[in-house]
């Protein structure tokens, strides 16, 4: 048993935090928080690289620190503090979740295609799963978009919602179905698509409450989307399953870089208590504002041991359903409640964008609902453990 | 013991509903909640006076119903329902506020002057107490506007902030210290200052997560700013008991009318669930979805009881501090998580401005802050329950 | 619009709150809140009686005061203050409910027979609904005892739990099945089965947290147990109907009596608050202390403005199941908020028997479960709800 | 970075949750967990002995298995499983803690004297620090019981209460000032009184509502009490320093011991929701249950996580009382929570004495309390909190 960070991961969390405080943070706060244009994301990306700070978690192949999750984590934390701390350091979403599909399933072909230049902060990329109802929600078993043979390759038909990045995105990874129908378990193949595939078109960002995600949260239209065979990746009919490869890792990496920015809206609000006076006191030293202080200080403490527990799971290939979907709901609730609390100790400063507390606010509600909501992982979990315990004490029944 | 709603109070109820439903909510959706200029503010205001909606709360004399605070509440809410609504009904903060502090303190020229052109919706009016750090925040007796005498009237000088719709406001009712030092309980001016007073000025508009308050929330700064004396509203140094007379009363349509948006979003939500199916059921029936709807029926119903009886309370003449403290505090989270739970019932939606959603989101979080945050109240809350329960355990004592 | 407590309403208050210091409080603090027998229960009673504030909701028939719902809640609220002060004044569940029952759907021979000594404190009641898995439960409809007509009567056969005291009540009233099946709607009558009846035996008293309630939760099994015609209370397979007429009232008036007890627990602990110093201040003083008082204070407010607009629903003859469940689910876990937070404040006295807090706080927990667990009726406050917003929603369409 | 747990450490376990299901839970069962008396303690802890779980976190020279904190969590975890489990394994508190504080202060004399028979299960002891308002509670420093130098010895005088285990105790290790005043930090000396010393009384048993401790609460009163120089553990004047040995690691196995007991609770909860139906479905299938049965295990692989962090740090012999701070406050919240929710899952079993929840409910309570109350934690958290955010933020500050 042994929770200590290892020197090397230790040395590059101090790093990337300077890094985040001397040339991330200036840029977010300049814009607002509001993510702009490809030259800002390569100057920022340049900057990591002068750094030495980016690609943490790449492999040293693509000039990575090949890090694991366990040890991803302080790290991906860091750059968490600003919101554009991941993409700076080239690990944000969907592209690092894509990064890992890819190193999982894509051919070598497509590895040199797609992952190459994605790796090397070249490219974006988006990842389309989400539809709008009756489709593939929470339950991405309904999905609809649908692939057909045709000579030589595919046609994809349908209509996605919700997918970060397309706008500008090089190339989008399209779960479509190639057999059975919507709320089957099986019979999803992914496909990559290029940008500039006339079958494929960006119809409108949907307009939502976050502005951090560079390319926006789109709606996609498949109509007659022609790929070749090499399209395909991995095998057909198994999407679901590479899904699966994805979706809990990109889960945690999602907690670890959202408690960064909690953690950054929990640190502006006990340097404004500490400064603030109140009622003939310190605002930090009210007990009201000390519980709601010290509530934030145990939340995070919680989150980081769920988040390392899963992390370490992935990291040892053990099948982490489970624990990633018991961190993912702790940690989305508590990055909620924590920021909630800084608003709230920040009082008029906190609803203002005078502090960036009001800003993260914004950004982190959706993250309660996205990577499967709160109900919907709570639902899996009572099932699991429900049919645990059962075949427990039926075993151990005297 | 009566809680029945008088007929006429309930027709005002239904037409009011109609009313908002027909005539502002496609304004809210058109501008996405965000308040637009003079003429749009004309335009919504004539739809009501046309549709006999128009003043629920003002006297006869000027027009309006005459209704009771116990009466306007259910008015109110509806009004409420759609963010634009009281202003419609020329019900909104901080004029509703001011229409009432005026009705109770101005003399009568300044209620020809300043009242009646306001409860007519000629003009509107702003309110400026809150300062930024040092001064009067939670605590008003932090105030350091100062106004000093000069010869036939007033020298006032200061800033202050989140001073909401200043910017338009026809004149501006400002709380200056004319006796004692910051921290002192008393000493405190009234003064009336018209728009045009070249000696205050908005300095900018501070930005904030809000956009639905005609006039923004300014930045005012006084400088050199003099008044006649026929500018004092009331007497000199009874401010703050003046600031008592508008207080309570306008914690309490703050909390109607929000409790109307609240009331939107729920719905909205409900509707949401009723029509989407997950996981081969429709959302309304399944039960983690079924314990947002109740818990927020449940906090509606809650919230409707505290209204109620410190409007009551105020309708009577009782010294009702405590009342409306208890049911500010109640109300304003409650609608916090009314508004939380619909976002979250609608998924994907609750965060996008495709729904309404997530617009009352961001407006009503603030709630939980302005009028005193919630520890402000709770702290004045707990003191007087001490004191009362002391006090009794002790006359009770054998 | 009328909240005011008539004055005679609230002479019977303080005299009450009165009659339980003086005559109630020392034999609950004597006995440490265990329920003693008969002849403790007729002293308590004789004590109400000489004080006259013995049954303030019995008609004037029975020497009550004949009040309403609204009038009754801060009267029983005063008795509720002592765990033993309702059945002092013989308005303790159950016999409180069958009085209630009795008065609504009694023959004049079974008013003279079985209301008129229960409502002179003469003799005690029981009402027998739940069963153990799977018959009636929350859902009454799974109700298995069964009655089978036979020459001249009714032979009941069937096991109920949790009766509350069924050991020394005279009569029970008994829910059993006379048509249909487990799970109908429909087909329940209630019987009238005196004590002493060969066929009806208290198998054991179920050993609970709560330990005020005379008589005990009883176990009660039927065996062959005959009944004459004439102990069909009302009308054959109307007993489902009966129960509700029963149901929505005694969940108020449990409300109102445990609404006294937190508010007990919760005054007790703001007095040992206010006199003991921890970290060199009051404990009042202390900030998360004063959190805990304020969140009392406004639970206790809100629980009775629910409790108040239930009550005077009932009043009114309106259909008030949505009410009572609101009122009955808020009040019974803002009395398991209230106590525990009593608990809390005392500290290790708040554990330990030498103050009452830690006797409120087991005897309160068992009523977020019976009269409906806040899940079944949450369920219900949903599933009306959604019916409701979903057709107010369509008819307004546009 | 390494979470797995060693194979000899899984083993021992399977051992004690084996020995726990075979040995302990009939005794709880039969006596309600209701503490019985020596020979009872003797022949739990003569099977532990006998299936080689005695003593898991004792040191190789008294036959233990000379865990560390970090390896003990799982293993204490599966003791408390049972009420009695710790108990059986010589883990229990006090004595636990006394093990572990004599094993680092004692000198060989006082070891062979009263660690050797403790160690081996031969007596119990107790540790008496709390005292009554005004002396030592949730602020150690306090300290009233004062020892004063007499020849060859000490004389000491003061009341504890709330000491547990005092009753039957072989030996009791006093907490008393001798030197400094009541709320000095400093002054304070631990003496070890032998059973049966003239000027030691056991004046009464606290009642309290948890019943699972031998030897109870006990009120204790020094009078005149005469102790050899011998008797001083460690030196004059550092008792306050020896307790923050015992501290932090007392507080991290009552959290292992309490989580086990929750856990049970859960895993009846959760066994009996799957076996009850209600409204036409299992129970366990019923959302707002699914919703209580994942909060559970979220808690529970949260409070796991914290106390996995703060044991660990203990075995590195890094100052961790901020940690254990946290643990212990989010953790003894969570059984709150868990049991509380077990609780309403069982319904009327729920508050009945036929499943063990009912008990688990009642001797969980007190743990947010002792050890530090939550607020007393929160408060200490929170300064930490302020003063390294604002220090880290001024040194980063560009």
């Amino acid at each position: 048993m042994d929770l200590a960070v290892s020197p090397h991961v230790n040395d590059l969390v101090q790093r990337t935090r300077e890094f985040v405080r001397l040339e991330v943070l200036p840029s977010e706060d300049h814009f607002g928080g509001v993510a702009q244009g490809e030259p800002w994301r390569r100057s920022l990306q340049e900057a990591a690289r002068r750094c030495g700070v980016f690609g943490p978690h790449l492999p040293h192949c693509y000039a990575g620190a090949g890090l694991g999750f366990a040890d991803r984590a302080p790290v991906f934390e860091e750059a968490g503090y600003s919101l554009f701390g991941a993409l700076a350091i080239n690990a944000a979403a969907p592209d690092e979740g894509n990064q890992h599909l890819l190193g999982h399933v894509a051919n070598d072909a497509q590895r040199e295609q797609y992952l190459t230049p994605l790796a090397h902060g070249e490219t974006r990329s988006a990842f389309a799963m989400t539809e709008p109802a009756p489709g593939a929600g929470s339950d991405p078993r309904a999905l609809r978009t649908a692939a057909a043979r045709v000579p030589g390759g595919w046609r994809i038909d349908g209509l996605k919602h919700f997918i970060t990045g397309a706008d500008g995105a090089a190339f989008t990874i399209v779960m479509a179905r190639t057999s059975g129908a919507s709320g089957d378990a099986g019979g999803a193949t992914m496909f990559l698509v290029d940008a500039g595939n006339p079958g494929m078109i960006v119809t409108r960002h949907v307009p939502t409450m976050d502005k951090s995600m560079i390319g926006g949260h789109c709606e996609v239209r498949f109509t007659n989307c022609l790929v070749a065979d090499s399209a395909v990746l991995g095998e057909v009919d198994q999407g679901f399953r590479y899904a699966g490869v994805r979706l809990g890792p990109a889960r945690m990496t999602h907690c670890m870089r959202w408690l960064g920015a909690a953690r950054r809206a929990h640190e502006v609000a006990v340097n404004y208590a500490a400064e603030r006076e109140a009622f003939g006191a310190r605002l930090a030293n009210l007990g009201m504002t000390q519980q709601m202080i010290a509530d934030s200080e145990i939340d995070l403490a919680a989150a980081r041991g769920l988040i390392l527990r899963s992390s370490w799971e992935i990291d040892q290939g053990m099948e982490s359903n489970d624990s990633t979907s018991i961190a993912k709901t702790f940690v989305a609730e508590a990055i909620g409640r924590i920021v909630d609390r800084a608003v709230q100790i920040c009082g008029g400063q906190g609803v203002s964008e005078d502090l960036p507390v009001a800003r993260i606010y914004r950004e982190t509600r959706p993250f309660r609902i996205y990577d499967g909501p709160s109900e919907a992982h709570r639902w899996a979990i009572a099932r699991r453990a429900t049919k645990r315990i059962v075949s427990q004490v039926a075993a151990e029944r005297p």
